[in-house]
């Protein structure tokens, strides 16, 4: 392994705001390189040019010191994994046949990916909802790498993309939301209609095409032309953000008002389930730590910390797991290992 | 309240042989009285006047010291309720309009119906597999009243009963057995096919047109002509408990060799659910009390008794919760006091 995955991220540590309902803010800025081919029409060779042009934008620029440098094609298959895990690269990149990498920074809050869809893919993230600090934070590394990279810009459509919903800023700003109360009230069908007709998108855990899972979703603007990021960041918190949070707090609120036993019922089972499984699939797994995390939200779980949770919510998944346990794993052996894992951290 | 129902039968702390599979034994003698009409051409008179006729050779007898003797129509609805779930009388015992009485001892291993069925049942029940002692304790039973009551007898039949089936002896013999591995394991239909062809009635844990609860399983002879009691008992003894009982525990070895994991999680997650639960229907309750009660017999769970789960079987059924509680209590009401019990009792 290149880098060392016993630990989350440092910067999920850092909760931020809204973060009993916000899990963490993502921002994403589509780039590529001028004089070179977009990645649809680039051979092997150029792909190999492109990294190398990157890899020494990056590693000569005054980031240096704070990123790791991992081409894809030398990491293994389960360090690709523990990457999509963590949400650092893309199931895309890590399928990738052709060269890719990653400028990863020690605390994971930024990532650079080479050659996924786009040349560069800039990415920061941060806990809770700080999305504009979070676009803050990557417009200046953004800024310092445009001293040695020249990023292909049309003074009429603004940047170019891959993919034509990516041009013109070339931004997704993206919260993962944890919806626990509305799930359980039927809420979401709404909440997902109203997010759709604000042409947003709503995702499962891992982004676009999947499903989710643990009560988790992903929101995230469409659209990135015709508007400033500013207020691409600005109308997701009023008009998407702050809602959803309102909702799922009043949903919370209404739970506890009128069925306090049954949430009750639902939660501690859930802790039941999960101090005493010997097996459990992720999928499972995942369900009932939402519960849980719901339950030490409202005060119902004590002794237990959000911390933990989040913590499990990473190394219960299949890479992470065998990782730990320094072996391959079939799904039985995961589902036992999944098992034994969370048991350890919720009984301390 | 008549009696005190706060603790379980004495007679059930005594677990008896092979009790690990074989909750309790069961003897029951059907007889009716010379002179008397049976009961379905008895009037409301002549009810009376057998019930009275019986309590005073009852209460006239040896027996009087050791018995408590209730009229049916003296108790309330929530105590034949309370009955009916420690099988001391019958539904139809419970719900007739017509008088009937009870007759028990303290340890409530003997119970005597009065113009049940017919104008006697005399049952007396131990715990493991006791049936042949549980006779002869119930043969000096009879034989005490023989000496107040005449039996109606026919030198060709033997004893008269209101239903053909009883006819001749008028004896059942039925065990409790407790088969979760054989349903683990999907066993079951095999066995009850194998009771049938040896015309014995496998029935749920409240006897006669019930589901199986908590995988236990009444296994009863169904037929009391042509054969001497000590036969039927010796029978249904060698030729169903003993190969069930073989059965079952070769089912627990091999769930114990061979899924070893899956076996220990369903058992944890039992008393998991249990432990946790703040609602629980009676059923659920009694199918998870089951896999804690396998999770003890094979030593996989420690610290808790089969005493308790045995109480828990009988404590957490709804004429006892009420009782208990000491007020009417709705469904969703039972549902929580029953989880609360649980709780209480698994967590001492």
């Amino acid at each position: 392994m290149t880098l060392d995955y016993r630990h989350v991220a440092t910067w999920m540590r850092d909760a931020g705001p809204l973060s009993d309902i916000v899990i963490s803010s993502r921002v994403r800025l589509a780039r590529n390189i001028k004089g070179f081919q977009f990645l649809s029409k680039a051979d092997a060779q150029q792909k190999l040019e492109l990294l190398e042009y990157i890899r020494a934008g990056l590693m000569n620029s005054d980031l240096a010191n704070e990123l790791t440098f991992l081409k894809i094609q030398d990491t293994s298959p389960l360090e690709r994994e523990i990457l999509v895990e963590r949400h650092l690269i893309s199931k895309h990149l890590a399928n990738s046949q052709s060269p890719g990498g990653l400028a990863l920074s020690a605390d994971e809050s930024l990532a650079v990916m080479v050659n996924e869809e786009d040349h560069l893919r800039l990415q920061a993230m941060s806990g809770g909802q700080q999305l504009m600090e979070t676009y803050q934070r990557l417009v200046k590394i953004e800024n310092i790498l445009d001293e040695r990279i020249q990023y292909a810009f049309s003074p009429d459509f603004g940047y170019l993309t891959a993919c034509p919903t990516n041009v013109g800023t070339g931004i997704r700003v993206s919260v993962m939301l944890h919806l626990p109360a509305l799930k359980l009230t039927g809420q979401l069908d709404k909440i997902f209609r109203a997010a759709n007709d604000m042409k947003l998108a709503v995702r499962g855990f891992f982004g676009e095409g999947t499903e989710p899972v643990g009560d988790m979703f992903q929101l995230s603007n469409q659209t990135t032309l015709g508007k400033t990021e500013i207020d691409i960041i600005n109308d997701l918190i009023s008009e998407a953000v702050v809602p959803v949070v309102d909702y799922e707090r009043k949903a919370r609120e209404a739970l506890m008002d009128e069925k306090p036993i049954e949430l009750d019922d639902k939660i501690f089972r859930a802790l039941g389930v999960l101090t005493n499984a010997r097996m459990i699939a992720s999928e499972e797994a995942m369900y009932q730590l939402s519960l849980v995390r719901l339950g030490i939200n409202l005060g119902r779980i004590e002794g237990i910390s959000l911390e933990t949770i989040n913590d499990l919510f990473l190394f219960i998944q299949p890479a992470h797991l065998q990782y730990m346990n320094n072996s391959e794993l079939n799904p039985l052996q995961r589902d036992m290992a999944r098992a034994d894992y969370i048991r350890h951290r919720l009984q301390q």
